[in-house]
């Protein structure tokens, strides 16, 4: 594809020539000269003078470069779309696979790809235009919208809502059973009926193995173009708002509250019965123990504090010699207490 | 359903109008008129004031309230019983689903529910009154016990025993190979041949996608009715007691000793060759290091005594100001050092 | 089997009876009269005086014991042969079972067992000698070399490249979209497409229910010999070197070069676009937020030198009391000071 071509599609303009042949994306040490890449963080713009890329993507204030540049108010959202220009995940084969098992009382939408082995149980409500893969296991009375994606060896349990436009990755289980049990007069512990459902709500995607368990009465939520990433935990009864990024390994206890645009970096941990206000940010392995205000962002184990945090950590790096200091001033000040105990007695 | 039945059915006696409606069971914030709520943890008794529920389950010393109360020994467990009142999870179907492969030898007890796709290996023998879901492996000559449920995607690998009662949610692995590799003479490794078993006592629930390996020799085993959360990892060769709680994302390396009635909450680590006594509670992400003595209850990483983490956090957070008044404390102690040198050398 | 053809089977040297029947193999704990064990690491020599094992491999210095001995360069490694005499896993059923669906377009090697419900789509290319279990999905495209094993539930999405000696346990997903969206103007995610690939090197093992991402572009790549426990999360983009061990629930963020002879223990988080170099150990529940030198140990959250944190968790056990100093200090500090005063004052 012209360079041209790619900067008419993605509505970039051009500054350089437009005549090279471009067969790819990809980033900025990798791409060779029949490929474009992209530049958004200006902490890199060092890497652009070894860049090897045909062509790259820029915003309108960077500096010239020695290769031809696309301007672009959101390079990082030019270069996806750029991507989108060059690759075609294989097109889901139309209709349902014969080895699919779909139970008679299940309304299924137009335009579907329902893959081996599929199984859909009673009652099952499933919009249009659904890409459902092999193995896939949808227990009865889940009610889906359109234009689901499920990739295989996903779960969906009985009765959970799902909105339109829902990616579940490879493995995903929505609406496992909570961890919920009473304990009796002997101490043993009486299993709680996990009544409750899952909610989905529009635009919500689901990393591979990560596992959202039904609530014991009621619902978990995780609201609207919220993403989670692989083999997260969310316990039963959490609330998670919309816009928010869940990161690989996260885990929140149960009855957790999660506002709009939090970041939960990879395996930050979460009690249950808290609440994390909206726009929060917690850094990787954070242990989230109390509840977070509006716009905080915070870090450690219990969680504090970043900045204070990071202090902490160059105070760590030090903490030995900080301890001799303490066992050196404990010793001079022995010797001085010592040497005007002699002043006074020599006064005496 | 009256309120008089549902104090009949659970045994409760009832302090008010019987004659009320109750349609389902709520937690305390979201239950309505219809509904059904209960309080056992005192701390949050003042939310009763505000609780719009048609009831209220309360231990016998409770204040008397607004709504009709069941009073209730354990109103935790009287609650898990009412939510058993008014919800039942759609019925297994009976018999085996055509497109399930049982193999020639397996030999199944009655009263079973085998769904699409289940793949039943060579001398499985699996008790009665089992529901296994759809997209289940059992692998062959797995022995398994009475009233079994496993939810879709299960995997439950060869010779693996598994007792009477046991739940397994969706995608639970029993039985993968543990991770053991001898390094030969130019360092590479040798797959060591995982020849070990799973055994898993009665009344055991396992979580979703949580893996439980084989042991190399031997076997890796869980004690009768523990319980264990969601994404847990629990390596080879490792002893868990009964009674004992593993919430989502713990780890246990590999012949780890865990007792009965520990509670090990969300992603706490503990590593290989290590005995955790009875009774023992580790709070969120503790990493534990070493042997802990049984009734101890440890937080951090690596672990120590909660008491005295908890009084580290609060010094963590003043740890800037530590540091800070150490370098006050050295200037200070320099001057009046000085001082006295001055004085010492004015007496000479 | 007697001792003296297990001596011979394992090359070793026979110090004892080598008439004796020996049934299987055992930890040196559990081991009985029947059974073969061994003994590698020092730390436990006392345990050969209880131990009731009918053999012991162990290492040509070794003292004499009063059971026959198996002299090894490497008694772990000959122990695990031993175990290789004693057991075999169920033999894979030859062929393709009937409910499998095999795309007209794929390619098999010879010597194949296909398990049923396998899937494998459009233009795979497998090897000779797979073994693929029960209710594995293969996607269109998916390249995969000699002697592939993949247990129950494994997915390889989409172009994903696979070399020789693979072994994939139950769960593992090879594949699935990484985690990248970009921010469209109004702050709402666009996904970015997951247009890159995974590349699994030669004599790999995968642990259950690990998620391998593929690369936004480019590929995610695991090097030869490369062993990762369970429930590990790689991130898309990340590159991992030879012979490297990534204990279970490891994550890393993206973008992460990790070198070879790496060995991350249990729940270790790496954030995104940094390096590990070679030979570099982090022990359990290390959050690594730099760049690691070669030949690094390292421990904490943030890593920082193993020798360090060591002395610091000392230390933390010793913080009240640390802290308790520098109040008494200061106290004392301040006694010193007036008293210093009070002479000077004396003296004016």
């Amino acid at each position: 594809m012209k360079l041209s071509d790619i900067a008419q599609q993605l509505d970039c303009e051009l500054d350089g020539d437009g005549d090279i042949e471009i067969q790819g994306a990809a980033g900025i040490e990798d791409a060779g000269p029949d490929e474009i890449t992209f530049l958004s963080n200006p902490k890199y713009v060092a890497k652009i003078s070894s860049c090897r890329a045909g062509a790259i993507i820029l915003s309108p204030e960077s500096a010239p470069t020695n290769i031809p540049r696309l301007l672009a108010a959101n390079p990082y959202l030019s270069f996806a779309k750029a991507i989108e220009l060059f690759y075609r995940p294989p097109k889901p084969i139309p209709g349902i696979h014969p080895s699919a098992t779909i139970a008679e009382t299940a309304q299924l939408g137009n335009d579907y790809s329902i893959g081996a082995n599929v199984v859909i149980g009673e009652g099952v409500v499933l919009g249009k235009g659904a890409v459902v893969h092999p193995n896939v296991s949808i227990y009865p009375y889940a009610r889906i919208g359109d234009n689901f994606v499920a990739h295989s060896h996903v779960v969906v349990r009985e009765y959970c809502q799902i909105g339109n436009g829902v990616i579940l990755q490879n493995g995903a289980v929505i609406g496992a059973d909570g961890f919920g049990f009473a304990p009796r007069e002997d101490g043993s512990p009486h299993k709680i009926l996990q009544a409750g459902i899952v909610v989905l709500e529009d635009n919500v995607e689901i990393g591979a193995h990560t596992c959202i368990d039904r609530a014991t009465v009621g619902e978990t939520r995780i609201g609207a173009s919220t993403k989670i990433d692989n083999l997260v935990q969310i316990g039963h009864g959490s609330q998670v708002g919309s816009d928010t990024f869940l990161a690989a390994q996260v885990g929140l206890a149960g009855t957790t509250r999660v506002g709009n645009r939090v970041m939960l970096a990879g395996q930050v941990g979460v009690s249950g019965h808290l609440t994390i206000a909206d726009d929060v940010i917690a850094t990787g392995q954070t242990g989230i123990g109390h509840d977070v205000k509006a716009g905080s962002r915070v870090s450690g184990s219990p969680e504090m504090d970043s900045g204070l945090w990071l202090r902490n950590t160059v105070l760590l790096r030090r903490f030995p010699k900080l301890a001799r200091s303490i066992r050196s001033l404990e010793k001079r000040l022995c010797k001085l207490e010592k040497a005007i105990q002699n002043m006074d007695d020599s006064f005496d």
